[in-house]
């Protein structure tokens, strides 16, 4: 049974995201249907980005993932595919797969992108303001089904590009930033385990708090404690212990963090 | 595959919603369960009939809508299915679905409305309190593996009726009014594209604001521009370029909505 | 086809409940995937605890209710699972299920723990921070396909146990308290319809309110009425028709309540 996932901006009051999985079940009533998110920031490319790729290659080979957030929609910005290592992405070509795309390039994965230009393989009536329930819901479901990509649309190189903040080194120091708050109101950031590797002893700094090593897990700390650690895509995240990192710091998306490292 | 689909004020914290799929997949273990909405304003059946019906037919043939928001769960309100052309309703007689028999009625489709009274077809013990577990989610059920409402009820003619907002023309003016608000803030209103047509000028009049002339889709004016357009439903909808007219404006349902047409 | 439900404090907007499912899909696509919560509070065992034990049984028979609410990730808390009458438990072992089995112990039914520590049935990587998709996922996944608990884990009898705040009668005064706040702004107590029997006359107070008789439904008063009455699964509630009990009495967990029964 193909796997279909699906990322957007829609919130979960409109119906929308329900309208999609009627339009796909249409098609491939077979698929199994999985919810990514729907509560990415409205129009929030970035957040969509890091989503897609700390999740994607936790689905069966095969899985098609559909990211819809599209502020661009009805505009020439075109709708996109694209064929990453066993997996495919659908959705606007607005950047939202490049962070994806690069992590698929580490990893030696071949990659190639197809601009969706084969309106058969659409809803009859396309709207100008709904591209995901009229082009990349039903691409999903044809692709689910077995169509080709190559039918679909048009090989591409030259996707849009979304730039990632990226981590600055001066000697022993580390510089990145917050790129993403969780659900738990933990500041990911954009430092990574292999920024850090594993030295002796480490100083985080972010506003006016210094964490001194990291721990383990949440739970070797006191309740309330101010900790910094890799979550389990080995992203180095600033928690607070049973509490919101980012209540207590008042920090959310771009705030600097500083990491010391001594060997 | 059978597909059911699921629209409450249930909110998704309680397990309520998963509780309902818990019951239908005990009766109807192969069918597709979609959620339409779970967020309807608690006791709204404005927002639950507006959700319904702009989504109701990107769903497969057969497919059975579910919708419960039920003040009047316990009482004398008696439990509904209709037939409407290719979809089957079920859910409270409240009058959640008279705008989609409304539109079924304009594309000429046969209709029929049965008051649910067989027991045999509900859970075994049924509480005062929670009609979509106890009798709805297994009538839904039981339909998906081929019962007959004419089994499940006793014809009736008179479901209740929830009278939409009218337009109301005079001369080259529409009035009309804010019936949702969307995730992104868009305001919807009840002048559809058909109210209209397509005169060579529009303006648009909202609280203290003016907008001239419609705009194809949300990328045609800078960030932050107040605009008016169709949905992909082809309702009006004032909405802001990134950003949020129910905010810009302070205006949400029940909000007038003035549009002057020049042919 | 078996049915696995999750019910965890992850919310729906970081796609961790979205990975759960792919992890699930790949070992065992052909299984039904529900979920009952992911809004639980952060860390809340109660509200987990409570929504488990209130759902579990509306599902059918070798149901695999997944809960991680799992503030102690990566200590020594063991992976628990759970043979519950017909039904499975899989998540950490903190007392989240407690008061189901609780529950069961009331209907007789028979009730085996095992501590997961096998390997071969995880995620070949397991993380300090995510055992929900590193652990509980493939387990759940596993039994879904076959495997047995007894192959899985080795056998224990000494679960954490998460006490219930218990009611206290004094003559014809019974004592409890809130013990949940749903979707509706209703307040759950921990007074039970058996607590209470059917006397003739019942008072109700808590904080400055006073209600008198227990109605049977919603609809029975007018809007706005603050009333008491029993929840679908019998616990005693207090409500306010149409409108927020929770907000118009300011009350919340832990809030004491009085019944005063008069047969």
């Amino acid at each position: 049974m193909a796997c279909i996932t699906l990322l957007t901006d829609f919130g979960l009051k409109d119906g929308n995201v329900g309208v999609m999985k009627g339009v796909i079940h249409r098609i491939a009533p077979a698929t199994r249907l999985i919810d990514l998110s729907h509560s990415i920031k409205p129009q929030n490319l970035y957040e969509a980005a890091f989503v897609l790729n700390r999740s994607a290659t936790y689905f069966p080979e095969g899985t098609i993932h559909v990211v819809v957030v599209d502020p661009g929609v009805g505009t020439s910005r075109r709708p996109l595919a694209a064929r990453i290592g066993p997996y495919y992405f659908v959705g606007p070509d607005n950047g939202v797969v490049t962070r994806f795309r690069d992590s698929a390039i580490l990893k030696g994965w071949p990659i190639e992108f197809f601009e969706l230009n084969q309106p058969s393989y659409w809803l009859p009536q396309v709207s100008d303001v709904f591209h995901g329930r009229d082009i990349f819901a039903p691409s999903a479901a044809h692709l689910a089904i077995g169509a080709r990509l190559e039918e679909m649309g048009t090989a591409i190189h030259d996707p849009v590009e979304l730039p990632s903040p990226k981590i600055i080194r001066k000697g022993n120091l580390v510089v990145g930033e917050v790129i993403y708050v969780d659900n738990f109101g933990s500041l990911v950031t954009n430092i990574r385990k292999d920024d850090i590797g594993t030295p002796r002893e480490v100083l985080v700094r972010i506003k006016q708090a210094e964490i001194i090593d990291l721990v383990r897990t949440f739970g070797e700390a006191p309740e309330g404690t101010l900790i910094a650690l890799f979550s389990s895509t080995e992203d180095l995240i600033i928690s607070v212990v049973n509490g919101s990192a980012a209540e207590q710091l008042g920090a959310s998306e771009s705030e600097k963090v500083e990491v010391f490292v001594k060997d």
